[in-house]
């Protein structure tokens, strides 16, 4: 790694120094059969593999910028669904203002892959990684937990302005991308920060239809649905879950602990609130 | 597209104005069953996706920087083969001078399948696309052709620093990587640039074994061992096949001629010259 890469592998995005600004880089794909079923609507699986890449680069508080698309596709795929896998692809990048460069594809005598790589920008310093959570922040997610049960999966919104305010207004030790649900990714976060973390399962708040103790534990099941930040914050942006502009919901869901800890308990808020 | 993107889909990379100089973007995937065999040595193959798109950088004329990869695999992978891979696209890496700054790791229900995407740095006014070739231009290629029949489609090496050194010295036109073979190829090159060509045949430098008639056509025989550059370019840079440093084999093929002619010919290069 030479100088000029500031964040190399292990979180949301890599950064790297440009003369003005910082370059975040994001790579992902999406595997038929594993990420989405054969029978999905082609339009969606495009508007998902853009939009995950872009959820990446918002959860750095970074603004999506240009993306590459690397397809390798079955023979027998239709001309017809490959125009609405771009479709989906377009609308997603034009949501977003991102700049579809280029790319490549290739043939696979398996099933379909999509990979999706997006370069974005961040102001110097105002990057957020993973791994800056303290001991006491605040833990918040955005939005809410749990869509990817009804197929929501497909057509999640990457928070991208949301990211962009939050960071241009409070001091947010870390902040990462829910891709695999809160169970799978907040040890992962804490893991990072070296800290550990309670949350208070009263307090996610959920889909209706989900209850807090029916926990689903497949990885497909998991996978949710909106990009969540957790900004571990200062007391400015927290514990009475009021709606910041714009528009997005705000939920406190517990704090960071000593590391070690890793607990979800039944316990509501107050106990959080008490501990203080 | 906004303003900042110089050059979008359709050439060896997609350039993008950073603050400083240009950024050069590619992605690029390799599958098995279709760009190597199950049993070809991991090491070379993880080799190969890294330096196919650091000779998509090079052909522009630009310098690699960082890598990014994403990998998809079978279960039944073993641990020992994707530690070979990764020491290939190491190995590759650290020999270009490239930051893998990261990446993605999917489970594939099907064959492998490998993407890097790189990014590069051009400076201003200096990359070389496909589009630029003018009628008249003289024709070369670097080292030689039909390497990818011994199994060396594996184990090529991109011509960085000899393009780096070409663009630096002569007024290139166009360049461009030449993945599939010539035959594959140049017709892309005089496309984009809305020109003809005329090859002898009888000058193409060959690897030994290969007679110049005996021109393959499956899709993977013509997948060349080299990137090799043709920069139709000025008097200064032609017709007496010497070597410029460092140690580049330049060889004049043909000329760029008036739209609507594709022609192998089997005369030989005195013919292009007597045309001047």
């Amino acid at each position: 790694m030479d100088r000029r890469v500031v964040l190399g592998p292990g979180d949301d995005c890599a950064v790297v120094k440009t003369a003005g600004n910082l370059q975040l880089l994001k790579s992902d794909c999406i595997v038929e059969g594993i990420h989405f079923l054969a029978d999905a609507d082609p339009m969606w699986v495009g508007w998902k593999a853009m939009c995950r890449s872009i959820s990446d680069i918002a959860s750095m508080g970074g603004l999506p910028l240009d993306a590459l698309v690397t397809v390798a596709i079955r023979s027998d795929v239709e001309f017809e669904w490959l125009k609405e896998l771009y479709r989906g692809l377009r609308k997603a990048a034009s949501t977003y203002l991102v700049n579809l460069v280029g790319g490549e594809t290739a043939r696979s005598p398996g099933p379909l892959f999509l990979s999706v790589t997006l370069t974005g920008m961040a102001e110097k310093g105002k990057y957020v990684s993973r791994s800056g959570g303290r001991r006491g922040d605040w833990l918040f997610v955005t939005g809410k937990l749990g869509g990817s049960i009804d197929g929501k999966h497909l057509r999640f919104s990457p928070r991208v302005r949301e990211a962009r305010w939050l960071v241009g207004r409070f001091p947010i030790h870390a902040m990462m991308d829910l891709s695999d649900g809160l169970g799978s990714d907040l040890p992962r976060l804490a893991a990072a920060s070296g800290v550990g973390f309670e949350v208070a399962l009263k307090n996610l708040p959920l889909n209706k239809g989900l209850r807090s103790g029916k926990r689903s534990t497949g990885r497909r099941r998991l996978r949710t649905a909106f990009s969540r930040f957790r900004g571990p914050s200062n007391r400015a942006l927290n514990s009475n879950g009021r709606k910041p502009s714009p528009g997005l919901q705000l939920t406190p869901i517990g704090r960071l602990v000593d590391s070690g800890r890793y607990e979800f308990e039944q316990k509501g808020f107050d106990h959080f609130r008490g501990s203080t």
